[in-house]
Parts: C-alpha cells; sequence; structure tokens
C-alpha cells in the first residue's frame, strides 16, 4: 500500500486504503486554524476578483513591507513564496548535491526536495516518546555537514525545543559553516515564543522559513515567507520563478498580518482545547507528544500498532493523519489537528468508545 | 536605468524612469483578454472562498481529467504549474549546466532561468522586420544541443511560425536527442492552430507548455500547464514544489476550460481589433509585426530609437511594453496588447498626435 505522503485532501487516504470516502467526515490530518480565516478575509473576498486579472508584484514590495516593519528587519531580507513548501524547493535547489543533517521526525518535505536534488542525506533521529534534542548528540552529526533542516515547534510531534538549544545550534552550525535552516511554520501558535529573527543580523548561515497558512486558514491560496541575510534572499530569488506568489495570496496576506487580536484569539483557543482534550488522555490512558501547538501525536499504549485504531477512527468518520512514512515513528503514533470545541468533543467521543466498547457513550 | 523584466506592473517602469504614475492610464503591457475573465467564474467567486481553507489537491487530478478528455491524451502525460513560468523554471532546472538555444527574440524567462541555472546559452537570433525562422538556419545551431527553447505563436512578435517548419524541428531535434520546448502560452489566440499534441506519442523530445492566464485574463491567480511523455512528466514533477498549484487555479481552470465559445469569441474580437489596428497603422506609416494573437510590436520607422515614442506615450497615459531587453530588439519596437475597442481607439487617438501634432484630433 502507498501512503499519501502528507494530511489533507483524505480522498488519496480512503483510495489508498481501498475505501469509500464517508458523506460526512472530519479531517483531523490538516493543522489548520479551527476558527477559520481572519473574518476580514471574507469581507474582502469580493472585491479581490478584480485583482486576479492584475499580474502578482513580482517583488511582493507591500507585504514584504509589512513583515518589514513587523519583525524589524530590512525588505531585502525577506522572501515571500508560494507556501513554505515552494521555499523548502528552493532551498534545497540550492544545496543540489551537498551534505544535509534533518532531525526527524519531521516535515517529510526537507527529505522529498533534498532526495529530488541528490543531496546526501543524514537522519539525526529524535527518540519517541519525548523527542528531546540534545546539542551534544547532535554535534557528530553536522561534522562536514552543508546544511541543517531543524523545524521548531516541529510537525509532527507540536515540541517547542528550548530557545538556548536552538541558539546553541545555530552558534555551532556557525563555528561549521553549515546553514541552518530554522522551519517556524507553526511558531504563531505559540503562547511562549522567542523570536530568531533578530540572529539573521548575528549568524549568516541562519534561514527562518515561516508559513502563513496555518495560522489563517489560508492554505488553499498558498503563502509564506523566509528571512535571512540579504545576500542569500538574492540567490534564492533568482532561483524562484517568476510571479510564483500569486495575487490573491499577497492581499490576504497584508490583510491578514493587520489581525494582531485574532492571532491572540486562536492562541488562546488552541490552548484552552489542548489542555482539554490532554486530560481527556490521560485520564484514558492514551500517551500524547507534549505538543506547545495546534496538533499533537496520540498513541494507544495497549497497542504494538496504532493501525486498527486507525481503521476504527476512520470508520467513524474521524481523519487523522497516519505516520508510516515519519522515520522514527513508522506509525507507532496518529497525529490530530486541534479543531473546533465541537469537533474536538467527537473525537473524544469516539475514543471514548474505542477505549470502551462495552459502555454506552 | 534598469529597464523592468517584464511587462504589467507598470508601477516599476514608472519609478525606473523617475516618473510619477499617472492616475488614469491604460497598460498595453500585458498581454491579457480585453474581454476580462469568463463570466461563470465572476459568478462562481463568492463560492470559492470556503475553499481558500482546503490544501490544494497536489495531483490536480480533477483538472487533468478534464484536459485529458479535451486534449485526447492520458492524464499523466500532463503536469499543472503555477502559471507557465514554474513551468519553465522546472525545466531549466532540469537542464542544468547544459546547452540550450533559445530563438529570439522571444519571452525573456527562457534566458532568465537558465541563466539561474548555469546553461550555456546559445541564442538563434530572428532578424528584423520579419522575424522569419528557417529550419536551415536553425540546423547548425542545433549541434550538441541539450534543448531548444521555442515560442509559438512567439512573444513579443505575436508571429505564427509555418506548422511545417516547427513539424520540421521537432523532427530535427527528435535526430539529435534534443529536448525541444515549445511554449504555446498563447496558442488559443489563433485562428487557425495545428496542434502538436498527438506529437508527444511519437516524439519523446516534444515538451509543449500552455498558459491559462492569458485567455481566461487570471494572470493573478497562476495557472499554466505542460505536456509531454509520463516519463518525462514524471521527472519534472519530482522538483515541483508540493501543493504548487493553488486551490482557486485549480477551481477557476476546470471552470475556464468548460468556455469553448468565450474562446471562440475571444479570438474574434481580438481578430476585429487586430485587423482595425493594423489598417490605421498602415495608413499611418507604422510598422507592425505579422502577428496573429492578441499582442504585436510597433515601430515609428521615421525613429531610429523608439525613445521618444515611448516617452510620448506614457506622458499620455498610454504604457507599451519597451523592448530594450529582448536581444534583437533592443528598444527598436515597442509591444502593445490588443485591448478593448475603446481602449485601442485610444490609443490610436494618441498615435495620431503623435503623427500630426499641429492638427486637431
Amino acid at each position: 500500500m502507498i501512503w499519501p505522503s502528507h494530511g489533507s485532501n483524505p480522498q488519496y487516504l480512503f483510495k489508498a486504503m481501498g475505501l469509500a470516502l464517508p458523506k460526512q467526515y472530519i479531517d483531523f490530518s490538516a493543522n489548520i486554524n479551527p476558527l477559520g480565516p481572519p473574518p476580514a478575509l471574507k469581507e474582502k473576498w469580493t472585491d479581490f476578483f478584480e485583482e486576479i486579472t492584475v499580474y502578482p508584484d513580482p517583488f511582493a514590495t507591500q507585504l514584504k513591507d509589512r513583515i518589514s516593519k513587523s519583525e524589524q528587519i530590512p525588505s531585502d531580507s525577506i522572501l515571500i513564496g508560494n507556501g513554505g513548501a515552494e521555499l523548502i524547493t528552493l532551498l534545497a535547489r540550492m544545496l543540489a548535491g551537498k551534505k544535509v543533517i534533518i532531525v526527524e521526525p519531521t516535515f517529510l518535505e526537507y527529505e522529498k526536495t533534498c532526495q529530488a536534488n541528490n543531496c546526501e542525506i543524514v537522519y539525526h533521529q529524535l527518540r519517541e516518546p519525548n523527542f528531546d534534542l540534545n546539542i551534544d548528540d547532535l554535534r557528530s552529526s553536522l561534522i562536514d555537514a552543508d546544511a541543517l533542516f531543524l523545524c521548531n515547534p516541529n510537525n509532527p510531534t507540536g515540541i517547542q525545543y528550548p530557545s538556548t538549544t536552538i541558539k546553541s545550534i545555530i552558534e555551532e552550525c556557525g563555528k561549521r559553516d553549515c546553514l541552518i535552516i530554522l522551519d517556524e511554520a507553526f511558531f504563531d501558535f505559540l503562547i511562549d515564543y522567542d523570536s530568531f529573527v533578530p540572529y539573521i543580523n548575528k549568524f549568516l548561515n541562519l534561514i527562518i522559513i515561516r508559513s502563513m497558512t496555518k495560522m489563517f486558514a489560508i492554505p488553499g491560496i498558498r503563502l509564506g515567507y523566509l528571512v535571512a541575510q540579504p545576500a542569500l534572499v538574492s540567490e534564492f530569488s533568482k532561483l524562484q520563478s517568476h510571479w510564483s506568489t500569486n495575487t490573491i495570496a499577497l492581499l490576504a496576506g497584508e490583510l491578514c498580518l493587520q489581525n494582531e487580536s485574532f492571532i491572540k484569539e486562536t492562541q488562546e483557543y488552541i490552548d484552552y482545547e489542548r489542555k482539554r482534550l490532554f486530560a481527556f488522555f490521560k485520564q484514558n490512558e492514551f500517551l500524547v507528544s507534549a505538543s506547545k501547538v495546534n496538533f499533537y501525536l496520540l498513541q494507544d499504549p495497549l497497542l504494538k500498532d496504532q493501525f486498527s485504531l486507525f481503521e476504527f477512527l476512520l470508520h467513524h468518520g474521524i481523519i487523522p493523519r497516519h505516520t508510516f512514512n515519519f522515520p522514527g515513528l513508522e506509525g507507532r503514533w496518529l497525529r490530530f489537528a486541534i479543531k473546533s470545541h465541537e469537533e474536538n468533543n467527537q473525537l473524544m467521543e469516539v475514543l471514548a468508545q474505542w477505549r470502551h466498547p462495552h459502555s454506552s457513550s
């Protein structure tokens, strides 16, 4: 069986499993803000229609200016991309044939794009169930490495690594002339976040990738950005295709970044739901990863393999993200997005049925 | 002075020239259908909002199925892209370090993306004012070439090369194991078009690129596709970034391809307007390229350099596309899109003033 390489698009999961897609289901496999896009975006949507007839600004000047102000970095330290995935593809292109370290388990695009560019890949495996990241363990992997991919907070665990560890790794990579690609796709879901953006001024080897599709629930229109030293940004931009980020994404991005209260509201909603879910999981003897964001890994420790639970959930209209293709997880966990209060209730009901099949729910 | 690399986005042209962007202007520099997007797209626009919260189908299955039916080729011969520009970037990536021939003057992205990938570029220059393409002249350029970029109908001239010539070139490239990249971004504006799509079955070296943003006036949302043998398509798709084509583009693409009458109406509108414009140009002693599509090159043969005409037009709110960065044109022509009847009238009025400055218009 060929597992779909990512969450979302449940039609491919059901097809791969030889099942019919149920009429009613809840997709827990895509890590998108359950509050949906900021209301201002819906209000402006009709106006955006006229803009589809206009070529995107290939330099994304206005969106870069806005990020430049909020992050207090020059505009030429920013590259706007067609989703974080495009920026990862550009980085892998730059690294063609080179030696890269990937801290696993993590987002699969690093591996996939580096393979497509014939990189030599070294997997630095973090161990379940805590997935601790230790600079001493990593140090030996960094010898002769050209780049390190590190996702923080990490996908699929949701774990936020300690800032002191990240800082040590940036410094260590700096000494070794190794690029560090810090993927912060989910940084804006963190309540306690220490920004590493100011570090780009000191560490010329640091590249930070951000996504705007998760917090603002706009994965369909693709938007992300990268920050690094202007010389690096200029190199990447030469490899990027012209008009890569569409006009709607550029306009939506500007509008979304004006919604600071929306971000705060989301963080609080997610935090409340995560605590509620985690209390239920503890009470019902499910293991979870120590997530600080809007998704988490879950495991029924009474099972050797989670496949029977996975099937049970699918039959009950609950779609988790399988982990068969994550090095170091190999199906021993399932990933769930934190969805709306009501949807999370449904998940808990189904898991209660799984745990206590003979009791009435 | 650094000229903008493309048409559209007039703010960069005015900035480069140190001029203020006028409040009222007509942008003749972007080659977009003057009828605007198909009306069905505007009707559906509100429904599309819900779709921005969903990841795009990374395999674009439904849009590929539609193209597969209309072009009578298997789905796995098709790759959907984030605009034609992304597909050109992918091709150049594939050709990194190789020897490519570009038939000039033509769309600048072939050169730009090949340069970014350190290709050895040979320019096969067609001569003004007729820009004839001759297989015998081209044959010697093809020795040891890995790929040939040919745009038909060509941008910026609008010239459609004879089908017999294209066929000979495809065959010649086949013999020499040279890829031929046939960019048909504007094919759907042609009234007489012989499709080369069936040739992909016989010529494994043939790659056809199509844009959907010109005919359907949707450059802001980015959409194009490539057809070739499945083995080649599979190779390209590995280099493409995940979720590269956004959800709105995929949905819009499906909808647009249902509008055959819209394409026919556009072709007739453009044909009528082009004949009307060309009659005026002839009467007023302007030279034009023998365009068969929705844009053309124009030259005032009484001038050595067209810069004074270019400035005159900008001051009158008419924005042509400069040709300073097209090899073989170097500013000796200006490119104009065919716009609406009313807008074309305004262009003719301003050109009449240029030609007869002392008569009342």
